[in-house]
């Protein structure tokens, strides 16, 4: 069978990045003419042509979006799926799911390959690598080229597109409030780094309620997970090297551990410390005790960011000066793990 | 903006089934003449063209697979999914995620739509309702038309096609084994129906396994939960109605379910009941006890699927003949929910 070349192959051979070889097959001046014209010729030579049905297929309409989602271990965003598929569906739209995995590359390969006309537009939320690189280029081409784009959850300033988000700080402000309210004192955020967008949302919003409370800010008691395959250590270490009453964490996986490393330190939830998490998924409800947590309502949030797009589909002139974010109202769901 | 028709809108407007109109454009003589004349007709007038770009794109390849798979909610098929990745990415292949929903017309509508040039060839676990239905006229086609599948854990006898199973009955009876090793002797079940393969399986690995150790089958132990929705209340049933020692789930949202019925019963997990589920998930691994399981290997199977795709997708000559069934190793994980 005969083989096409990707962009990842280019990449490689040339030993540059596919962020490069997707910037240099589109002539951008941001690369140097150089590794264009080394780009352009090692693709000619294979035979690689980018977007190459998009001709035949303009203005016909497939009837199909394409959801990209960063991973699917977190509950929250299966949730959306449902709600992008339901709203969809009514509509009569077929759903893709396409996972970027956290990683930049997969989700420039990822769009460059259904951009091509195999679908309508595209539900997105940015991978980890993305946010981190702050390079969007692949998102502004396919706006660009006219085909519509809402993201949702992990959004960027830097594109101007529709969105549906929750106000981030604001349900961790209210979370961290709550616990305040209940008279607990030290309380522990157990957060993502700062370049995913919501992380350092979720983690502003709780410094902002110790602070509206007058509560001093203690960074041994703020704990920022980098790397997923450590998480469980590092919340261990968390709770063993400090004297803590309460705990916010800015997903379910985390309060989950939380719990499960309190009980091996003897500590009982919630007598001894309260937890609230953050995405009300089957870890949240199922686990013993259940986990009082900030819900996004993920479903709401996948069906307005359908409605959305399919409204910019089916518009009859283009309106893009009125791009509109939505915003998602959140609600903390109570539970067993808070006193 | 021009809208096409779909399969969808052609089977409501004429009330007959998506199956009926897709077997009908293919001047399938399993539907009558009047049907297929009629639905040929629709189509035409609303300029219904199936598989209409697949003549320009034969013999391209687009070096994309799509995995379709029932539902999101069970963690086994996110770890399916990172084994197609995984395998799929290191040969240079993309990966798309569609959803059947349990509901076959959905499987249909994605198979049509896909198979038509877009994707290489398929990777696929059946619905719940295509499994009741006993229809596979969309997968024949598709086969029949060169594109490759694999089936994976929810499987068909009347498929050929290469497959990746574990094998069902021997982990279930090996799990209930297990428990009656430990002496245990009014061992429960909490199954799906018997339309869907792995729980029939399942079931008669557990009914073997008493059998084999001369233990009566009790049919008021044995749970075959039809509709998700109220699975709770059913475990609940089970647990006041029966005096249980252990039990056997075969899926961990059942287990977990177990687990917090009991808690309310008054009865302690292990203590009071010992708990074998199936999957071993984030569900397992983070309840409080943590869950003893049988592993699927998710991973493991995603990637042999994957493989056995693009072997085929990669073969010099077609080789029809020699369909291989691939049977992976499961494993008892034991954590705290056994004594």
């Amino acid at each position: 069978m005969k083989r096409k070349v990707t962009l990842k192959q280019i990449a490689k051979e040339l030993d540059v990045s596919i962020s490069t070889v997707s910037k240099s097959l589109r002539n951008s001046l941001e690369i140097s003419e150089d590794t264009r014209q080394k780009v352009q010729a090692f693709a000619k030579l294979y035979n690689y042509k980018p977007n190459n049905i998009a001709l035949s297929l303009k203005n016909k309409k497939t009837k199909t979006i394409c959801i990209i989602i960063p991973e699917i271990i977190h509950h929250f965003f299966a949730t959306v799926i449902s709600g992008v598929e339901h709203v969809a569906n009514e509509n009569g739209y077929n759903v893709l799911v396409c996972l970027s995995d956290e990683s930049f590359d997969k989700e420039v390969i990822n769009m460059e390959m259904l951009a091509n006309g195999s679908i309508d537009g595209f539900i997105m939320s940015l991978s980890k690598e993305t946010q981190q690189k702050k390079d969007f280029h692949h998102i502004v081409e396919v706006i660009n080229q006219g085909m519509p784009v809402v993201m949702f959850d992990r959004v960027t300033n830097e594109i101007l597109c529709d969105k549906v988000i929750i106000d981030d700080n604001l349900a961790a402000f209210n979370a961290t409030q709550h616990l305040i309210d209940k008279g607990f004192k030290k309380i522990a955020l157990i957060s993502t780094v700062d370049y995913v967008s919501v992380g350092k949302l979720r983690t502003e919003g709780y410094i902002k309620a110790l602070k509206n409370n007058d509560i001093k800010i203690d960074e041994n008691l703020i704990l920022k997970i980098e790397d997923t395959e450590n998480f469980e250590e590092a919340i261990a270490g968390l709770l063993a090297n400090n004297d803590i009453d309460a705990i916010f964490a800015v997903n379910e996986l985390f309060a989950v551990t939380a719990i499960k490393e309190a009980n091996k330190l003897g500590k009982k939830v919630p007598e001894d410390i309260s937890i609230i998490g953050f995405t009300d998924g089957i870890i949240s409800k199922y686990s013993s005790p259940s986990i009082t947590t900030v819900s996004q309502n993920g479903v709401k949030m996948g069906g307005k960011a359908a409605k959305m797009l399919i409204e910019r589909l089916e518009a009859e002139e283009e309106d893009e000066e009125q791009y509109r974010t939505e915003v998602i109202e959140t609600e903390l769901v109570e539970r067993e793990s808070t006193k």
